[in-house]
């Protein structure tokens, strides 16, 4: 563990002058973010779901493909496809995040995917339960993790690996926790994790591992690349941090009007525009969503509509008098347990950032 | 014409050190390329196929939607989605490619979407025939550009427009051209154009005009901004240049072995590595691809697969004896009329550029 944390005090942070990298636009040209137009859709459609691939989309046969479940268990257990069908369906909409949205907002910006405001997607995930997999498997007493691994191969600040990530044992056998095989009632996308994938309702992206063909439980704390070094809250280099988990509340606003090609600044025309976007929280309930139109000096409650599923976004609205002049919109949601940031929290690798989205409007 | 001309030549190029800006970043952060490991597939599915949307993604709603068939025609027509179904269907693999596909690798930059080597992807697209429906409405004689009208709206270097492209009335009467509502044999996704786009075999994406709405028969030639401004080669400010219009040939390699997660360097084990890639052109056909591993010194033919359809992309590969060491591969197409340029094809715009591919490898 020494060596793998000694890697990762190699993340980087621009400097405050420092334009976007080859590198960066390089991870940008290949994953993407859901145009936020697509907030309308209450599910969004795969090509639309925001992505990021950590190495190469791999091509698994399914024919072929084998799911490993072992370690701290009763009884060790290899599944195929078929095996997975026989169990009891489950489906959960859920609304996925990546922990890195809105790091290239940051000031300075930490190094890695550039997400602005786009990370994110809602999608019905299908599949069986990882709990009672796991009551099949017999979890001995005295585990604290388990470990899922993936058949995306790269390296990471110089660690070869297979992408691995783990959760601790409450959540694992919560109820929650799916192994999907269909996004919107249809097979799995390649990109999005086919044949098999974890879905962990109200955490960010790196807790739902993709290309899944490993479940290990263990009786200690894992200590593996993406849960010791990456997907890490660190204030500083010095700081140890805390793996990233929950999805942190935030609240999206559909850009209004129309945009600007190059620049993406808004045009609206003067007059009633009703404001349209979607407000979630892996963290705890969504409670409100507030709008500002004069950046942040004052705020006004939305209309916030029904909650459909605990870990999807809530749809709100706000009717607006757009009167000529020029606009910066913030939308903040609150959760039971706090508000939205107008502020940047900022940390070492730009993890869980929901500083307010902010939005040019010019209103003719 | 002289105003759309003037805004044109608003065209900003990078200062040669100029890093990407944050209105670069922004587009890439919507629009996204194929991931090139996604060149395996034959048919790419929606979620891996390039986007590119120069404003926002329109909501169109495919009960109300109509498509006007007038301008210089006998019987101006007025078809709904049930009206195109009627007709004899027609389906179609091509590859469709970005006419910006390169543009961020040029040196200067020409500032717009900033396409790395990725935008780029192959359907199979069904609707009716464009030419058969200009036969029911009457092309009058002395027509000479047919123009489409699309439901997305924005700005463009302060001209105001909904997207609107046109084709010289030989290519709209080819007998090549569809009125798709498919991709892939199911609904076209909202983001691929729902619920009709227009799919122009062999040309550059620009052409394929998205959200279709309105089909105008021109007895002179449309002087609209996306063919007399943007989509035109030009080799300075000083030069109207002409229209992009077929997709010139080009080569890609799926990058071998893995990747770094940050560099997206690859490390390949030494040894018998088969490597696999397309080539395409949609201005002749492709009658060869040359592989090189020392950076386009030397050059070696590789195995092409058989043309599955003129405008669909070729397999091709390459048995490589890989040894340890550093290389760069580089792979170029060939088609009747010519060869891809290892050196950069540079233009005003960054259109049609295309430039070898160079992947750098290290082999351990």
């Amino acid at each position: 563990m020494t060596d793998v944390l000694r890697a990762g005090e190699a993340a980087r942070v621009a400097g405050v002058d420092e334009a976007v990298s080859l590198d960066e636009l390089r991870l940008a040209a290949r994953n993407h973010g859901m145009p936020l137009e697509a907030l309308r859709h209450d599910l969004t459609p795969p090509g639309l779901h925001y992505l990021l691939v950590h190495y190469d989309i791999p091509f698994v046969d399914p024919s072929s493909w084998r799911l490993q479940v072992g370690g701290h268990v009763r009884t060790p257990l290899t599944l195929d496809l078929a095996d997975l069908h026989d169990r009891p369906r489950v489906s959960r909409t859920v609304t996925l995040e990546c922990a890195g949205n809105g790091r290239a907002r940051l000031l300075p910006r930490p190094v890695s995917q550039p997400w602005l405001d786009e990370a994110v997607g809602t999608a019905e995930w299908t599949g069986c339960s990882l709990a009672a997999l796991l009551d099949e498997a017999g979890v001995l007493d005295g585990t604290v993790d388990v470990v899922f691994t993936a058949h995306d191969h790269g390296t990471e600040r110089g660690v070869e690996q297979d992408y691995t990530r783990a959760l601790p044992i409450a959540e694992a056998l919560s109820g929650n926790v799916l192994l999907a095989d269909e996004m919107n009632g249809a097979p799995l996308p390649p990109q999005h994790g086919a044949p098999v994938r974890l879905v962990v309702p109200g955490w960010y992206g790196m807790a739902h591992v993709k290309w899944l063909r490993d479940i290990a439980v263990l009786p200690s704390r894992f200590t593996g690349y993406q849960n010791a070094v990456a997907y890490r809250l660190r204030a500083d280099a010095d700081d140890p941090g805390v793996p990233v988990s929950r999805i942190q509340p935030r609240a999206l606003v559909v850009p209004p009007g129309f945009p600007d090609f190059m620049t993406r600044r808004r045009i609206v025309d003067a007059g009633a525009v009703e404001l349209f976007g979607r407000a979630w929280s892996g963290r705890a309930p969504v409670v409100g969503v507030e709008l500002s139109v004069d950046d942040g000096l004052t705020w006004t409650p939305a209309a916030l509509g029904p909650e459909t599923s605990r870990f999807a976004w809530r749809s709100w609205s706000f009717a607006w008098d757009a009167v000529p002049g020029e606009y910066t919109l913030r939308v903040r949601a609150a959760d039971t347990e706090g508000v939205q940031p107008v502020d940047q929290p900022w940390n070492l690798q730009g993890m869980a950032n929901n500083m307010a989205q902010r939005v040019a409007v010019t209103v003719r």
